[in-house]
């Protein structure tokens, strides 16, 4: 599963604050979905036009919209004229390259994460950005491509009794990233598995290919702890209250989510030593092998040279031999090679080697 | 010992902020043991209600609630809205895949330890959970089945002239975690004769299961100390005071058993190196047998390959060979072939090959 | 691609506060190029004396020299005492052999900077030193020879509508070290590529060689590293606000440097874990080359040993040997040999060593 | 010299707060020394009842009580008592088990140190406990046993003009404490002879037992380090001024011990490279030795390969052999052979490996 | 170059406080050379006798006196008398075996370094501590013996228009430590060549011998690495301003001091990197050298053990062997021998293994 993304150059020589789309071409139109709820009221629109957001000014709701690909740099400049929105912020919306980060500006609080798409059977795993801004009673979520990895959260917010519903935009935001985080440990069972099986090619058939497979189970681990590492200093960052946006109580909630980010990091680690340990094993398994090859050679040697040695002395033709006209030596001489034979495989079942 | 618990998925995809439990499946009604105490009066009090506790108001006494079982969430939530207990405690109550942990809030003290329970004959370890929550005059542990690790310390209670007797909840909470941290070093102990089994077998009879011995060892160990790790933040925190739960006069004793924590995680650290000079131990013994192979071959092969190559020699057929009418050629032959030989044994003796 | 640059001697046992130009050798005379902006006018002025640059002095404008080489140390005393700079800044800017480093001064800012200059047949990196001294409404910049390293900006500044127009002489420093830092990932590609070039040369053709290339790529890696890692920290220093001379309006655009930075120093580090663990199959490999040579030579003695023993049986020469007159023995042996050739090619294909 | 001691069980289970001595058993009554001096006066007293001690109640002179022995759990009651000592501090007197620790209290000062029994010839180290406990102008010093350890000191207070007369009790405690460590040095020092006679073994013949050496040795120093590791954090703690106790005069004294400990911990973790660098070299001479049975196996293997060959061909007993009938095909044939074989051990040389 | 200094017992048992040379006898009476200048004047003194210095009153002059030897203890002890020094510093100036240390006191400053002699052909290295003592408007240096380490600074202190002489003692100071840091450059070239000419054999003779200088060289990296890394401290602590005596207009020269540092330390630790990378290169080159003698024997035994099996089965005695009695069987058997070992050794080419 190996996943090493290089850094695309698209952007090199740009000046910076130039807003650019650095991800797979992409042409469909971006699509946005716009839920608006309280504690009584839940409605989710479908807007095809960017400016309609901006018209709807209800105060009394949370506002969540959800903009559905980040290909279209227009609908982003936009966006960030109505809001008065940092150009930088803007960049980092389009960059799909950012590092996992916080941005605490005055009036709105940016976050991008990152969630990883996979498909169960070829483990070929696409980094994929997800950015949060939260402003007001707003949160807009911006994601590379249509996904129903918040579908969960949507159909919690319908129900009227769930708490999503009496808490602010804030509660939101933790929701939606711990659904990420979650992911991550369905992520983490994928790889678990992976180990496992490499563990078990490794005591049945190990091969060339094998030494391979460590190496890159090693390095994709090595580099999903990278990316997701950073969410430490994300969360850590709201915990301390470095933004009023959100609220301390929702800080309980978030020191939850930081938990289990220590959790993941540590399976991760823990991983790693594991593949570690399988490298060591496969190299054992190799000096073993080659063991084995050394003594089957070492034995039928052994066993063979000194009779052949005897076969050799009696096909010498020196006249006076007295040996060669006795009416018995041939078999005699077998009986011997037999004897040499049969101690030697002795020795070598107390040496444990047969 | 191998005990790498992946992580449970159920509750995966759930909203946070719900109350599920996510161990083993278990029947049996959750029991109550409820303890008041104070320097003169002693009472043991078995309740089948959750109610009953809240019903009791006594004030001057230290009142100590066992919960023994996790599985039922409605218990849970009762005992929630009694205290006005925050949500996210109720989880962590309930999912047993926390990490060891703090919760420091405005009138409670929430911490998460872990115990190991195993089986003496073949050292499967399981993990346990054990909270703590302590507010007021009152302390409530939750364990996830009936367990008797705390009875040494309800022995120590009964006892009307010990010093737990004269001190408040959180002395008792102190005991509480020592018995656990207690309970660490007959771990340790446990892992020290595995990891001497381990190098006696490599010294007498080291094979391919040995090296997963090493591996997995080294894997537990890890896991163990990644576990038992958390613990200095929870008890530092306790002694920085952050809360006030705490009183000052206890602290001395949490620096004590801080202490404990360290030399515990001290020494597996120095059992995780000794298994890493295992593997060195055993990499190298294989390196030494395959040395004992490749001698044994050497000197065979060295020994009769030029006796065989002089024995070729006289089977040659050429007409004019005069050592071949000689007559005691025959027996000069052999006499060097035994000098031959003889030179052979004693330089290998020189180079210690023998 | 070895770059290992040594320490020039050239400054040792000079006193401290000695201006030394410490490069190699360069006779050409030092050209200037002075831009100056605001947001209506634009001017492109190339100056052959450095005073001309005093003798300029309007405020309304960001005033942005290039000093196109730093080895005729007169002008850097002359600079020097025009504008009272500190003597060891003038050191400094002549001694190229400085670490990437931040000086805060009262009212200047001088920053020391990386770039690589490189061919991209033969991989030969250069390291070059540019230094930036900000003060008042001035950036001057100090290059080793001439270069079209910044061209990207002028072209930018030229454009009447680019934000740099709009802004300070900050903002001009940012975009500048922007430049260098995109300049790094134009790097991390080429390394990237060379990692590859082993890994495949490593799949198909190990050499001796091999080696060489590893531990020299490992080398470089960790050599690239630690020339850009404190950056991290000049970067910090600037976003803390530790200078005035920088307004805060920019901070957030160094904050994204700063991610930038991060992010390739990350890749290099997975870089290095990379080209260690082809180190790992390296090694293996030519441990699986020696396995298959072994292998050859023991199925070859292992087939022939036996039947060369029995044809050495058949070579005596004992009067009674009942074989040796039978019609079809010489036949019959033909046969047996054929069998026990086949009875071990078959084992060893079980074996699955052919 | 192997000194892994495990922990002991015997307090496990106990509550915390009892007083337990953990040791060896002991019988012999505890002895007590008093030495009382001042600028003028010095008197040395060997009281058999701790009680006498505080009787005494003179304050112009510094009072050192030192008790040999912390197994009679009395005695160490009867002084908490008196002094109205915390009872933690009681239970760390007699638990010879506890860490290298300071506790710093409203009016004591308790400091638990190490020190190291060894016997020169067989190397057999034991972990020694001694603590202090300073208060007013007192000072206790706890021994696990009789010991001459601070003869030197007393030595030193009986003349009349040193300046330990001079000053308080702090300064004493200073004394002590750099008594202990500058053992630690000769203890570096039989440990560098040990790592040099592993050296040398390694040099002249290593076996199996070499590595087993090379291991103990690194788990040692690495045990040792841990033990004499926070003895940093303990006198940081008196230089940071954290009690009052130790006056601010005595400070540069411990910032000289300080300093010794760090080159002390330095020199370990020097040792411990050192020995994996053995390691190291054990391995690769192992490597060696097979190189040099695979050399003379192929040496001889190859000259006689060839010629063996060679008496094959003339051993076959085709009619039509022309050579055989010729009269001088014999010596040819030996004089070929001495050929071959020279020009096997010319190319043999060629390459270095005879 | 190996130079692991033993620790010096002699100091060892000595009551703190205690004045002792801790180096190699020195006979030689210690001899003083005192320079006095400010912006005007220059005056060079040789004195003989230590209290004439501290006749001399001026306070309008830099007063630089240099101590060369501190093996005659009573000098120490009048100076300290003299000026009031802390005995713990007078300690530290005779023993020779201190760490790198910065001892800030009321009225003085104090500082231990380390400069290295070497002898350029056998590259023994030997530790020199050189101590600086800085009050008022003096600056006195202690040195182990007679050196011309500091004569380039007295050289430009002569001349009359140098910046050292407008500047006050602690200007000096930084000078000083300036020569010694830059002859740690002059260190690092010698350790450079010492590493190139290591990787030198190692690629054109590798031997036993190899492996020892690695591990030394190795060694050695670490030692000085230890011995120089504290400086960085030391110039810390002034650059914080902890003391009054270094005016804020000389700390941005030791800043400049710091950065050479911390590019001295980087090169020792990229030096270490390439030294174990030259252990693996050594480890794989014997790897490498066994494969060849593997392949020599493989060739030889894989091409004439198929050969001597034919010659055997024509030397066996059926009296049926019809080939024996053909013409052209023994040219056809040499021919069919030929084409075996053709075939052989098309075998190998194509294996590259010849």
């Amino acid at each position: 599963m190996p996943f090493l993304k290089r850094y695309k150059k698209s952007k090199l020589g740009l000046p910076p604050g130039t807003i650019v789309y650095t991800g797979e071409e992409r042409k469909e139109p971006i699509s946005f979905t716009l839920i608006e709820y309280n504690e009584i009221n839940f409605e989710k629109i479908e807007i095809t036009n960017i400016s309609d957001f901006f018209k709807r000014k209800k105060t009394n709701v949370v506002s969540w919209l959800t903009v559905q690909g980040v290909h279209d740099v227009d609908i982003i400049e936009i966006l960030g004229k109505e809001i008065d929105l940092h150009p930088i912020v803007m960049e980092d919306i389009s960059n799909i390259h950012e590092r996992i980060k916080i941005e605490i500006l005055d009036k709105f609080l940016f976050i991008v994460m990152k969630s990883f798409d996979f498909t169960p059977e070829n483990l070929e795993l696409t980094e994929r950005q997800i950015s949060f801004l939260l402003y007001e009673n707003k949160l807009i979520t911006f994601l590379e491509e249509k996904s129903n990895i918040f579908n969960s959260i949507i159909n919690r917010i319908q129900s009227e009794f769930s708490r999503i519903r009496k808490l602010g935009n804030d509660y939101l935001l933790h929701s939606l990233i711990d659904i990420i985080v979650d992911s991550y440990f369905t992520l983490l069972e994928i790889i678990g598995d992976k180990v496992s099986d490499i563990e078990e090619e490794l005591v049945t058939n190990p091969d060339k290919n094998t030494l391979m497979q460590i190496q890159h189970a090693k390095h994709d681990i090595i580099q999903i702890r990278k990316i997701i590492f950073p969410i430490r200093e994300v969360i850590n960052a709201i915990i301390r209250g470095d933004s009023p946006i959100i609220k301390e109580a929702t800080h309980i909630y978030f020191r939850d989510a930081y938990d289990h980010i220590i959790r993941i990091i540590e399976t991760l680690e823990s991983y790693r030593d594991m593949v570690s340990g399988l490298l060591d094993i496969y190299l054992s398994s190799i000096s073993n092998r080659m063991n084995e090859v050394m003594k089957v050679l070492t034995i039928i040697a052994t066993i063979f040279i000194p009779l052949t040695f005897i076969a050799g002395v009696y096909g010498m033709n020196f006249l006076y031999m007295p040996e060669l006209g006795w009416k018995y030596s041939y078999l005699v001489i077998w009986i011997i090679m037999l004897i040499v034979a049969i101690i030697m495989v002795i020795y070598f079942r107390r040496k444990k080697w047969i």
